[in-house]
């Protein structure tokens, strides 16, 4: 696993990031600045920050368009309205899920109220679309139904986690569903629409589709397991924190389903009305591990990893098959692909 | 004024609400069970009811595909857009006015929950896109255009009329501004998008989008006026509501900046803390009108909906001067135009 950024990112910001701002501008007054301080652009009062997010969603959006043999500039529109979409979801969940921090600083909601957050989440989705649908693509058209499908994906995915606080009987395929429209929808996205706006081969988009879909639920199931065994440095969350809130996460509804002795002891502590101790947080995350909540995570994430990178060799297997077939990957887009997907799953910088 | 529901209010349920039923049937199954509730398809577990809303936005849209000379069809997917940005903004607005009743109901926060709210409206959004989208026109990506931008603007209206809350200095003007984008905005976007779509002259879309605001303008007008001298019959809403919630509505800004002794205990009564009496609530209705909001917001509906209607002369008179010039409106069309406008300025239903 790579320890340092990968290249894209950074090339990735310099291109997309004048977009999403070019974008928010276009906001009243108010609604700019709430946006721009979710995004990391400045403070809550409007100082400048030299922050914001990654972009990894955008820069997998831009190699996608580099796999159609594009320019990653023609995908820009995209990538943008792909990071957009991320955050509006971003701004609405925290709302949802009473999340005060985000990114180490209060999350919009706590900084500006709730209204606000509302607000600017349904600014950047209305956004997204917009940006789409003033790229001079034929093919907009397909960019826009495949984000369209997204949001229904991510809505149904918040849902669905919403709805499993609730109860205490979830299995581990409702967890994995839920993950797949949760996180996976909008990687499969980032992944493919670039490629699709710049006219890709079907079968390229598809393969791409479904490259980010494996990674996406193999970055969900790392993110689970920093929630449990992540320090607070890189997750930006206190230790132990997805056991605290009682978090139907993987590793979790793995364990509470393993039927063993360690599983009912963990029921009982999830159960149990109240704050967990510290002594109780370090005993539940010990049950997960025993009922083997963390190796099967771990397994599993590195086995979606790899059929995240099958589907690259699959692009290039069909490469020159029939006339309809896609182009082999180019090697530089390839070799980014594939450092991209460990950056994404380690997680370790 | 008609007393009467026009009857492309009828024709145009049936035609479009299968369209809006079908979209939510895409959504998970929680989400469109919040959805349909919202839209009065069915009660809160899902028995159906022979509700739903009047759908005038849609009515505006298929009419306007007629002003292009196109069959009402071809503007289905623009018409049921609208209608679902309209309840997307309604859901969301509900939870951030704390708004616990909608159309005799719950509204969809108090039924389900805040959070279920927030995620139909952001499903509702993404279907309106989605729809639109869908359409196979290549007009289509106009109308996503002003489609998204309608949303920005709305946007910027409820922000406004959220800050508005807490100040005790906002201007006529702001108000109105506040109004264009909080109401008349869609009404643009609805009157205009169904001819957009079918390939209209621009002066005719334009003048559509012109009458659409001004009626917009005059709509919100009567509804400011409904909340303060409506009876709950009517507005579905306790008497004297907007004075309660002391809002910052039009009569009460016009009364509010007359510079008139009744304006100073207005501002008195608007200032005191706790709820008001009932007694303080007549007196506080009595106040407007003695300076002169009530008055000035009658005769500005009536201007703007003069203002309106006098839209459908100019595509009329521009007819035939030239090669760009539009057709002059389809006979029936323009009076069922007319017919819709004094229907919703008149509210008397």
């Amino acid at each position: 696993m790579t320890a340092t950024i990968p290249e894209s990112l950074g090339a990735l910001r310099a291109l997309v990031e004048p977009s999403i701002r070019g974008a928010i501008d276009r906001l009243d007054p108010h609604c700019r600045l709430v946006s721009g301080y979710h995004l990391g652009y400045w403070e809550a009062d409007g100082t400048p920050t030299d922050g914001g997010g990654k972009g990894m969603r955008a820069a997998f959006t831009l190699l996608g368009a580099r796999a159609a043999g594009a320019r990653p500039d023609r995908a820009v529109p995209a990538a943008a309205a792909v990071e957009l979409v991320h955050n509006y979801s971003l701004l609405h969940d925290d709302v949802m899920d009473r999340d005060a921090e985000r990114r180490h600083r209060p999350s919009a909601w706590a900084a500006y109220g709730e209204a606000d957050a509302i607000l600017a989440g349904d600014a950047l989705l209305g956004l997204a679309f917009e940006l789409l649908a003033e790229a001079a693509e034929p093919t907009a058209t397909w960019a826009l139904r495949t984000l369209s499908v997204t949001v229904r994906r991510l809505v149904a995915g918040q849902t669905a986690d919403l709805r499993f606080e609730r109860r205490d009987d979830v299995t581990l395929d409702e967890c994995l569903e839920m993950v797949r429209g949760k996180t996976a929808a909008l990687f499969a996205c980032s992944c493919s629409i670039g490629a699709m706006l710049c006219d890709a081969p079907a079968e390229t988009t598809l393969r791409l589709a479904r490259y980010g879909e494996h990674l996406g639920v193999a970055f969900q199931l790392v993110d689970d397991l920093l929630g449990i065994w992540g320090t607070p440095e890189v997750t930006g969350k206190p230790v132990l924190h997805d056991l605290q809130s009682r978090k139907k996460s993987i590793p979790v509804v793995y364990a509470l389903g393993a039927g063993v002795a360690a599983a009912d002891r963990l029921r009982e502590l999830y159960l149990a009305p109240g704050e967990l101790t510290g002594d109780q947080l370090t005993e539940a995350a010990a049950l997960v591990e025993a009922a083997g909540g963390r190796s099967w995570t771990e397994h599993e994430a590195g086995r979606q990893l790899d059929l995240a990178l099958a589907q690259l060799d699959e692009i290039d297997q069909l490469a020159g098959t029939d006339d309809a077939a896609p182009a082999p990957l180019p090697a530089d887009v390839r070799a980014e692909l594939i450092d991209l997907a460990h950056f994404v799953t380690g997680r370790d910088r």
